[in-house]
């Protein structure tokens, strides 16, 4: 086992190998805590929701606390109808029998290839298995046992100092771009060893997912299986008892929310660079947003800045065609802190001299004012690369 | 003229191609201001000073105000002797009578092969083309003027809010890596429209470059040309009067140098990376540097970074050979934030999953603790890759 991360308190982990889909690496992770826990999830939009997020929906429903996450990598079990919800509710069963708890204190996640029946023979086989590794894994292993097509595992892990005492917290996340609709996109699980009302922990969440797995692009898919999960199980001793100190909290989870998220850009197939674009000036948060979604979607600004080519002509033109509503003659656009388009004229100059630092870099800020109300998005966008084309074209072969 | 940098106030430049060395491009560059300026310069330590340097020293010491700032790139009009001092003093008579100020009113900087005397012929013809040009050119224009080797001119601007109005600031700099010890590697220039005392000026300038251009290495050359001039001239009307405002002022010169410096290892020859060595806990500052030049100046830490290879095991091996003094038990390292050796022992586990974003960014965090005092130093470095030593090799063919 892994000492690196440093652990919240509380929690011990299982990896293993079953064999859903992998045979050379462990495929699935099991998290639990030593004492019920507050859970918190943030579930994908799409309208087909996998039978884990319906499972992991209701046993939050419910109200209790929680003791454990399950996630298993290889097979998403989505699109698998009512056989593939009491296929769910079994595996859970099979686990808590192993750990001690009740099935409905356990929150399910899944991410592979989505239409098959999960093959529960393995599951009745290896469940005995997974229960008794518990404490000898990492949150390491964890978060490589939940790898599809990542290049790298994500983890993240940080500290926050509340009432004299240290909470700790520990994030893993899977996710690159969808290799081919049959993929799930991205799981993610905080664990946190502070005590905090269940309402405000997902507040917490909802809010850190919002400015952070909500805010990256790889190829705009939206996966069945998208979820965050987070476990707060109060083993530090310290007990969340004001605003300063739920905001203090919040802030921390926020973090590891975003550096998991920046990731999971990293880790775009074939991706070389993160494209940082702020929207200010906008009507409202949310035309902010669809302004900015507009650019960081664009095939045309993408394979821009992957080549290294400031033609900000497609980032004004993605702006105009987004739907936000804004004044033209207002616009004010700059990359890598270069005016390039200013009251919706461009700028005159030497554009590409000032802007050749900036278009090398690893990361790309491009930085939109509307012009008009307070509303302001940032949106973290991969570039669009030969080896992203490359990579989905050749799957189908 | 490009208007895209914004400029301080009651400066004018002039760019002008004399033809030194360069047939396709500009190669002098002239900054006037319209009114004395306080002036401060900062200069290579190297014990063999390029003419312009003893000149600009000289024009300085005599402590009266400055108009300009005079940059010829192509000839270092270093190691020319005495006839050197003079080609360069009559360099400033010349182009003084253009622009009507005293010679002694005009720093010099020079930068390019060594050896050589100026061609007095070119400066005799072409200076009242320079004078004539004044008002014309824009920063941008006078950065690429200046450049050399490098692959894109480096220029940053910023300004800072003083008395409720706004100081000004831009600044300008050459330098790549030494493509070999016959070529200077760096200069720099920054002017501001705050009125200044010239004591307090050269402090905030030296505090900045020692911060900045001084805590960057490429290959680890220094030569008899490097200085980074500034120019404070008060057209803003802004009358430096407090500590708060120097400080405020100071921090502005600082941001310039340093994004000016970052420029200057970004454009590092062959250089893919960025290498940040930070270094806490040695006896005193003077400590910290020299573990981090260590590390920074390692062959095979460079090459290292460049392949993606997290050895931390040469970083250990720099650090104890660099003659800082620590207790070996006490160290600690971690990159990107990922701790590799703690407590003088390697960390147990899989490092390199933990590193593998990291390695693949632009930037890598090199943290060392020496477990010791509070000295501290941050050291910006360039990897080393196969393209430096191509062009370095390929230079004598």
């Amino acid at each position: 086992m892994d000492h690196i991360v440093p652990m919240p308190e509380g929690f011990r982990f299982a990896a293993h190998n079953a064999g859903f889909r992998y045979k050379e690496r462990d495929d699935v992770a099991l998290v639990v805590s030593d004492v019920p826990a507050a859970g918190a999830g943030v579930f994908t939009k799409n309208l087909f929701q996998a039978a884990p997020v319906t499972v992991a929906k209701e046993n939050l429903a419910a109200g209790k606390p929680v003791r454990a996450v399950l996630i298993n990598a290889g097979q998403a079990n989505a699109c698998t109808g009512t056989q593939g919800l009491a296929n769910c509710r079994e595996t859970l069963a099979l686990v808590a029998a192993g750990i001690g708890v009740a099935p409905d204190e356990i929150l399910p996640a899944s991410t592979g290839v989505i239409g098959p029946q999960l093959k529960m023979d393995i599951w009745r086989k290896e469940a005995p298995a997974i229960a008794a590794k518990l404490g000898q894994s990492s949150p390491l292993d964890a978060a490589k046992a939940i790898m599809t097509t990542d290049g790298f595992p994500k983890i993240a892990w940080g500290s926050v100092e509340i009432q004299g005492r240290e909470v700790k917290l520990v994030g893993m996340a899977k996710g690159a771009g969808m290799i081919c609709p049959n993929m799930a996109t991205m799981l993610g699980c905080v664990l946190c060893d502070a005590e905090v009302a269940p309402g405000d922990w997902q507040e917490a969440l909802a809010a850190a997912v919002d400015a952070s797995f909500n805010a990256v692009t790889v190829d705009g898919d939206t996966s069945t299986n998208d979820c965050v999960l987070a476990l707060a199980n109060g083993a530090s001793g310290v007990k969340i008892a004001t605003q300063d100190e739920l905001a203090a909290l919040g802030a921390a989870v926020n973090e590891i929310c975003q550096a998991l998220a920046y990731m999971i850009v990293e880790d775009a197939e074939g991706g070389t660079k993160i494209i940082r674009i702020h929207v200010v000036g906008a009507e409202d948060n949310m035309q902010a947003e669809t302004a900015a979604r507009a650019v960081g979607h664009s095939p045309l600004v993408k394979t821009a800045m992957f080549g290294r080519d400031a033609n900000w002509g497609r980032i004004v033109a993605a702006l105009g065609r987004s739907g936000a509503e804004f004044n033209p003659d207002a616009v004010n656009l700059a990359i890598g802190g270069v005016p390039v388009f200013t009251a919706g004229q461009p700028v005159e100059g030497d554009l590409d001299s000032l802007l050749a630092p900036h278009m090398r870099r690893g990361e790309i800020a491009i930085d939109v004012d509307l012009g008009g109300g307070g509303g302001e998005y940032l949106l973290l966008a991969s570039d669009l690369t030969y080896d992203y084309v490359k990579i989905n074209a050749d799957y189908r072969s």
